[in-house]
């Protein structure tokens, strides 16, 4: 099958949004065999949207749209798909409940524009939206396949996980069977340049690495005529890389590492507590993001000032003075005092500097100590972020906490 | 002026890399007035790329291409273009003496293909790349104009900067102007319903919206043959949309509304500590994502369990009881306990049902309580969130707590 995706929308044109969503899709209609000859950006103007419809349908079999399927005047998407497949709109009643439905729940009254995104073409397969309103369809005329689906990614994403693959394997010939390891731990150059033999001297499986905000992920991916053989395939290959880079993988499904290391604290029990400086909040804020966390988590300090660390944790003023508020003994203090304030079995601290500023020659920005205390047993981490921003520092030093979590319960 | 992006190579269409490309230079161009009417992405594949660009000078007159200067075989793109806009490939000796001199300052040899980026259109006002070897160019040729770029963002970009923007604002004629406006508690077809009016009847300054998550962002935009005119045209609409619209607007340029909030607490010096439940440290990490919060953010807590909420912040067993953890008593005895232990000026605390487990009829997922205190002074709020799921419901939470804070600092 030949692809085109086509996203709708002026702010694309206009630069204000990043099109995450045909990076998305180009990377999944690869992992199911289908090859991408042109992606096209178009605004809310249903001509040009319209010559791009049918130019892609000179050489192309597929077209994935996203974007313009919502309630206002500019959503014309769906109107124009189905224009162009020769069928037309009729009410669709589950989406107008499902709309009318949301609405009640809101206790908000639904504006009559709202209705719009319960037509549907006649002859479409419906695409149900788990996280918003706007539902998307699948719809096949003459050899002409156009799928289409909301702009918003995470609701994009979702329906394309939910109904788009599974409607597109039944119509692809060849299996596709992969796996996306994640790393964390080593740089994708790293990576690449212990797996290079891997990389180029393979057709199939491929072997491909995905820079991530400081984590790399890695993919597997076969194609083959049965699925066994390409899980087969991908089984073998998984083998050889776990032999050179196998310490810096934590999950071989794309499961992220708070993710990860959240399933085994609740899987095992084991309760948790934390006490944040530079991280503000934010690692309480992934591990308390996890369902059913609430079951080991037991609570979480930010404390950011001297007086903080003192009043709260007990970590002493002769400490913080010899020492500074960034040092390994501050870290462990505050672990400490955490652990004994809460009774948690494993109590993590860090203190460091996030910038952009409080930067000094010994103590970059960057930098930070991760201080924990696992059923008695203490470690500390020292973590030197690549400074990119105030962000990345906080993201990669929380992802260190995951690490030195996981790694403990590992141990 | 009409402008089309085409993005070449075949990474960008297995998703291996994002366009960011894409993204600078319709921000870019948009700057400059200058409308971009499309955005492709080909292969490196020369009959894919040159029906792109012809069917380009169809309806625009300007082409900005990136990607495919590079030295090796399947860089076509200048070839392509040269050949399209009725020129050929001559020597460019400048550039070939740069080439030349980069391989012998990086005492490598240069390989025969390297000349090959040495040969320019004889008519191009050739683009130097500060940052490479691979010059970029400007082609013109019976009104159609050709602005060929390297793929490297930060070639691309340089040059630009340096050669692009000089060489197209001698060509433009108009202004264009716009604010992107934030607002907050109003859905997107809500928004677009109070100024239907206004969007439809006006061609300039146009309105467009735009759903973010749990908010909604407003677009007026002017493009007019001077600036000052684009942007009195702006200021008349904006006035216009506040009489209607005010209360939900927080900023307008764009900026979020923790940034908003926090620029606020910095400027004038009003210290704040948090007690979150729900939201289990995603407002603090919010807060505390803002450069130079430290001044005035003093502690805060997460306290997911009842035992927390009582030791942390004395609420009492009898509240808890009597109207349940994430009730308006619990919210306010929070926000107290806080106060007194923290001292800061702002108290505030969140209590809620994040999900997806532990709703009720009388207490559903996505319903939380916000205490506040301000000098004193008390307010609960209590907020809805629209459940779309755990992360969604936390988010919508916390910019709630936000809006209370921009509130009562502003009123």
């Amino acid at each position: 099958m030949k692809a085109v995706i086509i996203s709708v929308g002026t702010e694309l044109l206009f630069g204000q949004t990043t099109d995450t969503n045909a990076v998305y899709l180009s990377q999944q209609l690869q992992l199911l065999g289908i090859d991408v000859m042109y992606r096209h950006t178009v605004g809310d103007n249903p001509a040009r949207f319209r010559q791009m419809l049918d130019l892609s349908y000179q050489d192309c079999d597929l077209v994935i749209t996203t974007g313009g399927l919502g309630p206002t005047q500019d959503d014309l998407t769906k109107e124009i798909v189905t224009e162009a497949l020769d069928d037309r709109l009729v009410l669709h009643a589950p989406s107008l409940e499902k709309i009318e439905g949301f609405f009640r729940q809101m206790k908000r009254p639904m504006t009559e524009n709202n209705k719009k995104q319960a037509y549907m073409p006649s002859k479409a397969v419906i695409l149900e939206n788990a996280q918003g309103t706007a539902p998307g369809f699948a719809l096949e005329s003459g050899g002409r396949t156009a799928i289409c689906l909301p702009g918003p990614p995470r609701e994009m994403t979702a329906m394309f996980v939910s109904g788009v693959r599974p409607y597109l394997e039944t119509r692809t010939e060849s299996a596709m069977y992969y796996k996306m390891l994640r790393t964390f731990g080593i740089g994708e150059s790293a990576l690449e340049t212990v797996l290079q033999d891997l990389i180029d001297g393979q057709t199939d499986p491929t072997l491909a690495t995905y820079a991530k905000e400081g984590e790399c992920s890695l993919r597997i991916a076969s194609k083959r005529p049965a699925r066994a053989e390409a899980e087969q395939a991908v089984a073998e290959m998984l083998a050889k890389v776990k032999v050179r880079v196998g310490e810096f993988i934590y999950s071989e499904d794309d499961t992220d590492l708070a993710t990860v290391a959240g399933r085994k604290l609740i899987e095992s029990g084991i309760s948790i507590s934390c006490a944040e400086s530079c991280t503000g909040g934010l690692f309480a804020a992934g591990l308390t993001g996890i369902p059913g966390i609430s079951t080991v988590f037991g609570r979480g300090f930010v404390t950011y000032s001297n007086a903080s660390k003192t009043e709260e944790l007990g970590v002493s003023a002769e400490i913080l003075e010899r020492h500074g508020a960034v040092s390994e003994e501050t870290a462990l203090a505050m672990a400490r005092g955490l652990q004994k304030r809460s009774g948690s079995r494993i109590a993590i601290s860090v203190t460091g500097i996030a910038g952009p500023e409080g930067g000094t020659p010994e103590k970059p920005v960057g930098l930070a100590y991760i201080g924990c205390i696992f059923d008695g047993k203490e470690v500390c981490k020292r973590v030197m972020s690549r400074n990119v921003n105030r962000n990345w520092n906080r993201n990669h030093t929380v992802l260190s906490m995951f690490a030195v979590i996981r790694g403990l319960i590992e141990a």
